[in-house]
């Protein structure tokens, strides 16, 4: 006799025998005596199909017209996956974002929750009924539709939950749960049981694309309960709260990111506020950056390294070089690095965790570049056609 | 320097390249000087689409559900038309049919207009900015999405511009206007540059699908002056208002009906109350008649015969044979008829206006088998394949 919320991608409902699949177990889930509101994302490509629909007439359509146009594409699964339920023999009934009381603010294609207001929500959950909602949406006070941007029904569906005070709150997608590593790739992988918020972000960072980060965050803030699981094969997956049961377990997985670039700048004058000029510039253009490396040049000078996605390295490239080639600094990118990182709670109270993971990429042969380290991770730079085997190296070392 | 509403149905904007074609027919209508409001349908086989996706997992489906999944295709639309419009580098805005407004009934599937509350359309004339509303759709007092039903796009436009009291609300088609007969089948036909809301409506009811019924009711309502245009061949198209100019115009056109049916019950006892409960069982189960015929039969019975929409020619014939067979009277269905019908309010004052109809008929050696008359309409029924034959004919004395 739970509240609980359940998020299916669009993957999940591609087609009209998937839509049935997840109608299956949502019906599953109320039959044992459970309140459910579903929130669902558009079908497979229908996001992808729209967005060349604009490009053909206006590659350069305004944000708020292309938020118009991409929220159909919930609005059309949403009333699909309700009628499955109907046709399976369920009280059932679809809403729109607004309607399920989803308000943001005005940032078209990337808005961000205000709140929602879970009166309709309520009022249909009381009434015995599935609720199905579009996730990835909302309406600003101009009363215009918004989208939160992708991976945002995730954050839909955290942020009903939230409001709701659910139980839980399921996200199905097509792994069935947590790994120690990617299991595609990497032997002996094991699926965690529990995992927390705090390495559940680090995982989603590092290039673990389970759960949208923005959702994690939420789900902690809100502490609502997580759990990632499979629409496709039916067993537990894996629970993400705040306290985590396995303290045994030293670490959590082995991630590996490849879409990154190192950045360099070299020669840089050795003066005050270098650094800060150089980051600041950076974080008003959205660039967000992650390991940082500085090392005293010669001659009076310093270098900075520091890796950003490699989407950004030519942007940054360009404001840094604006910026220091004046003073003779040596701006340039590298995009043949990937970060492998170990991730873990249990590694703060442990000492040798990260001798164990150096040691570990020793014996594979595999140089290190950079390393960094946070309370719960520690990440290594190295050369990205090495990046599987060090994963795998390291996997072996903790879970081998 | 006017406020003109103008609707482009789903073939109108069925692709990019026509969707442009729209965009430059509204911004030519805008840089002239006029405010401009537009509503637009779903593009080309959008809906239909959408009911076989539904089909697929649902043929039973919810009309509230449909509803939801159907007003997607507008959503779509008017978001593809609004970004044509900013490529060509005017101030746009798209409005869902809530957005702009429209407050319905419940009746998912078929809702009619409660009222249209203009204000955010006002609001965003007054920015300057052209309107572009999805057509076909509204929200019902719970908040949840109607459809106006089939052809609603047309109403849509009507409501808008009666809500607006606009100068003009242009209906563009693939036809060029309203002409005296269909240019497609018959020789030496005349584009009709006004005509009466009366002579519209019947043109419509008797076959001619150039503007949706309702929408030309409301049009009659509200005083709103339609205009009937091609969105492929700019020229002027034809008017509909309340007085037509051309007096000396004897009849507007001829039109003929194919899809309709015959019903004949023969022998009925001559007792009264007979035909009310006949009429009455019909109109109770929504299906509408048309021209009705009754004659004394033999032996004290006596015979009625009536016209209606072939689709519905079958559960008429269960009906009545439910009421009549007990008494001995026989029903009978003839779905190889068709009416054929002359439309003019000038023919009120003009007498021979039949005689020369059914000369027309009789020198092309096509049979009457009923007549019936209006203030405005001559029509007779005939047999399907000569239907043709009988408009040519027809319109070859009037307009030869």
């Amino acid at each position: 006799m739970a509240l609980i919320v359940q998020k299916f991608g669009g993957s999940s409902v591609a087609n009209a025998e998937r839509v049935m699949n997840v109608a299956r177990i949502i019906t599953d889930t109320y039959k044992e005596g459970n309140s459910v509101v579903v929130v669902v994302s558009a079908q497979g490509d229908t996001t992808d199909d729209l967005i060349e629909k604009a490009n053909e007439i206006n590659p350069k359509a305004s944000k708020r017209e292309m938020d118009m146009l991409l929220t159909s594409g919930e609005q059309i699964s949403i009333a699909l996956l309700a009628m499955a339920i109907e046709s399976l023999g369920y009280p059932v009934i679809s809403l729109l974002g607004w309607q399920a009381g989803f308000s943001t603010n005005s940032s078209y294609g990337s808005a961000r929750i205000h709140k929602v207001n879970p009166e309709r929500l309520q009022s249909e959950i009381d009434k015995k009924k599935i609720v199905i909602v579009a996730g990835f949406q909302g309406l600003n006070k101009y009363d215009d539709l918004t989208t939160l941007g992708r991976g945002g029904s995730d954050t839909s569906a955290v942020a009903i939950a939230a409001a709701l005070h659910a139980d839980r709150c399921q996200i199905f997608t097509d792994v069935s749960g947590v790994y120690t590593a990617d299991p595609r790739k990497v032997a002996n992988t094991q699926k965690l049981s529990d995992i927390t918020y705090d390495e559940m972000l680090e995982f989603a960072t590092l290039g673990a694309q389970v759960l949208n980060n923005r959702s994690v965050e939420m789900a902690k803030k809100y502490n609502v309960e997580l759990e990632v699981l499979s629409s496709l094969v039916r067993e537990p997956g894996t629970i993400v709260r705040e306290v985590a049961t396995m303290e045994k377990m030293l670490i959590r997985g082995v991630t590996k990111d490849t879409d990154i670039a190192r950045i360099s700048v070299v020669g840089m004058k050795d003066i005050p506020g270098n650094a800060f000029k150089m980051f600041s510039r950076l974080a008003q253009k959205g660039i967000n950056i992650d390991v940082i490396l500085q090392s005293v040049g010669r001659d009076g000078t310093k270098d900075i390294s520091f890796t950003c996605a490699a989407s950004h390295a030519e942007e940054a490239v360009e404001i840094l070089s604006d910026i220091f080639s004046m003073e003779g600094a040596v701006v340039a990118s590298d995009t043949t690095v990937a970060k492998v990182s170990i991730v873990g709670a249990g590694m703060q109270s442990h000492s040798g965790t990260a001798s164990k993971m150096f040691g570990a990429l020793y014996e594979a042969g595999i140089n290190i570049s950079m390393i960094s380290t946070s309370e719960i991770t520690i990440s290594v730079l190295i050369d990205k056609e090495l990046a599987d085997k060090a994963v795998s190296a390291v996997h072996a070392a903790f879970f081998g």
